[in-house]
């Protein structure tokens, strides 16, 4: 038994950072030491052979997994992104295949499926007991990107008529096969889910206690139900285990604290890219080829370009506003900057606040007045600054120009980057991934031309 | 017992709606009438009390907190943030508020503490039993945006050479102190974490095999540690508890997941704000005056009005340059749009891939490869497709311009973006804050400038 915290505290640095580990194992391979790559390998905690695998290219990852014994490549196997699994799986020989499959839960095996071409799944399937069979097959009826496809079939549940000491020995006799037993749903004669009570609660009653008087209502999700939105509201309620019904309210899986983590965190990586203007990738980033990259970002920043040309058409039209007076267009980055700038913090706060519940769809007159006095305030002050330091040395009259534009866009800026967010909603859109593009190519647009329907008016060109 | 999915299923719209609860009661205290509105609130379950209170203004806010029964009182102040908690113990009778104090957890106590005047803090500390006080005086040690601070103190521990039954009851025992009992430390005899047991692996075992044979290295936190990085290792690990020790190694306090979720929440909040451009809010959006609103934007935009400042002064040395061919200056948008696009999804993705641990800082080498091909190939379709567009509407040449302009600042600003968040990790910034304003700025700049001189040596001017 080592000290506390030894399994990151990196004291056998050698061991401990996966880019030397995995340096140091990819020389190993390359020569072909096989044996010595795998006694290091056998040294390692499965997370850092995860961590090494999913940065090495897939030859060597397909070798360095071979070398794993049966129990560690199983932890490491069910640690690995669902495409890296299936790279593996079509590397390896089957009958290790087939062992690795049988021991996965069944969640993790419908994720994989989604992953495999159908011959290689339905093969696979074959192999299944028929136990594993139905369970798997349970959850694969339900639609990807549904909680049911990531729910977990295996559970202990208990009657409201069940006593405390009852339950406390169903739980015993099953501790082996269920995804947990820190909380339990408890469910009538016909299956439907009528509350959830927790291990402490069963554990603290006296033993003859009926579960009636122990259990809570249950916050639930259905199976067809976004995995997404189910996920987040566990994680906001801070539920141990989340009970899945079908559409008569009948029991049939469990989501649990660490299966929600996991599709909360798939869905922050997918969101994160979005927002930033590109596809996730399906792969950890040292694993994906250059290919991948540029496919993953090419398409968006085509249709961004292809809405910036808006700005090129917007500015042709006040060509001969610029040829009189180039200085304007000294100021256009800076302008359609923060024009981009007060609307991309708007839409972050309010999609922000969507995401908390702090706001709801309706709130839609709310956020209206909110952001309209904000935008105009924010306008005020920096229409003020702008029409100073440019009045300054460009003159009054541009001066004045730079700050009744920044005035009006501020205002608009903010007033649509804070609705975007409940507009993306009402159209069953991501507000996190639809707002900033829409508004900067709003905004950059709009500005242009408030900035120059300003600038015509006021020096009378 | 009503049946499953209730409490989020809104079958009595009119109490499930937080807009509409919080209008209904606001009319009602405007008119007087508390005992309907009371009655009201009594039937309403705590989340949803706990939007309305969110969604009030601050004097309703009181009015309508005094009205809670004051079990319910306490659940709703708990899930309330800080500076409204602050606001509430400001506006309510000291009884009443001494009584909250009282029964709040030692971890909560502390949050709220950092919010109020240290005169009412003092005060309200010293209502406190002995027990009490210590705790709170423990987890007060600690500095604010510490694990520690965030710490629960009230645990149980084992011991190695303690059975599993002995283990068993001790938790039974002690079951109503403890903030969690589904994992259990394990320390020596001079309190020093040796290892975590779950409750579910002391369940299954003989009453008589010792802990030290049931026990697993585990993963801790350091007090003095960032309570956002212990709780990103919580989640990622997906602990149910995650022990906390001193500079000794001594247990000293865990965090439990849904302690750490509420850490994590916390930190995006924050992060989301600050990419966007703005100062976190300190309350719900919709209790947030505007002069908050302002205050959260003002600064952030005049740091970045001032970084397009520098784009101003770019176009002035090239002012000669577009006064010769003032159709240049139409593509000025475009440019620095997708410049800073391309660097964004770079950062963005980069940034990702830090977060999720799957590169780490030493990892610059392989980044700059990766970015550098990815941006050269963004580069040849972009210049390619903006060649082609700008060669056939404006002439060869400027679609040469264009096309070059985009190549080589594709290529600049995917590496800088990709670089950027590494760099930010390596000064200790925030790479989800520090890298997109850096990466605009640095790129507006830059674009303008290649773009400037590719076309002066393009037209030949």
């Amino acid at each position: 038994m080592t000290g506390p915290g030894d399994a990151r505290d990196g004291r056998d640095q050698t061991l401990r950072d996966p880019a030397d580990a995995a340096r140091r194992i990819d020389s190993l391979i390359a020569s072909g030491d096989l044996r010595t790559a795998s006694d290091m390998v056998e040294e390692m905690p499965p997370w850092l052979i995860v961590d090494v695998l999913e940065r090495s290219g897939a030859k060597d990852r397909a070798v360095l997994f071979r070398l794993l014994s049966k129990g560690t490549a199983l932890v490491v196997f069910e640690a690995l992104d669902p495409p890296l699994q299936s790279e593996l799986i079509r590397a390896l020989h089957t009958d290790r295949v087939n062992q690795i499959f049988t021991d996965l839960d069944p969640d993790d095996r419908a994720g994989l499926i989604d992953e495999l071409p159908a011959r290689v799944a339905t093969r696979l399937m074959r192999e299944l007991d028929h136990d594993e069979q139905a369970l798997t097959a349970a959850v694969l009826d339900y639609p990807v990107g549904s909680v049911g496809r990531r729910m977990s079939p295996e559970f202990i549940s208990t009657h409201p008529d069940v006593t405390a000491g009852e339950t406390l020995d169903r739980v015993r006799q099953r501790i082996d096969e269920a995804e947990t037993i820190y909380g339990i749903p408890v469910t009538d004669d016909q299956r439907r889910l009528v509350g959830i009570v927790g291990l402490r609660a069963i554990m603290r009653a006296e033993p003859g206690t009926p579960v009636r008087d122990l259990m809570n209502d249950a916050i639930t999700a259905r199976a067809r139900e976004s995995a997404e939105t189910a996920a987040r509201r566990s994680a906001e309620e801070r539920l141990i285990v989340m009970p899945v019904v079908d559409d008569e309210g009948r029991l049939v899986g469990i989501l649990t604290f660490d299966d929600a983590l996991r599709v909360l965190e798939d869905a922050e990586t997918e969101d994160t890219a979005r927002a930033g203007g590109a596809e996730p990738l399906r792969a950890p980033y040292l694993a994906t080829p250059v290919r991948s990259l540029v496919r993953s970002r090419v398409v968006w920043l085509l249709v961004l370009a292809l809405g910036a040309a808006l700005t090129v058409q917007v500015l042709e039209v006040f060509e001969g506003t610029i040829e009189q007076v180039v200085a304007l267009s000294l100021f256009v980055p800076l302008i359609i900057g923060t024009g981009g700038n007060t609307g991309n913090q708007a839409a972050t706060t309010v999609t922000r606040a969507l995401a908390l519940g702090d706001v709801r769809p309706r709130d839609g007159l709310r956020v209206l007045a909110q952001e309209v006095r904000t935008g105009f305030t924010l306008g005020l002050v920096l229409g003020g600054v702008g029409a100073l330091a440019a009045g300054l040395i460009y003159g009054t009259d541009l001066g004045l120009v730079i700050g009744l534009t920044l005035l009006i866009l501020c205002t608009v800026a903010a007033t649509v980057g804070g609705l975007m967010p409940l507009l993306a909603q009402a159209v069953r859109a991501d507000p996190a991934v639809f707002s900033n593009p829409f508004i900067t190519t709003f905004v950059d647009a709009t500005g242009l031309i408030v900035y120059f329907l300003i600038a015509r008016a006021v020096l009378g060109l």
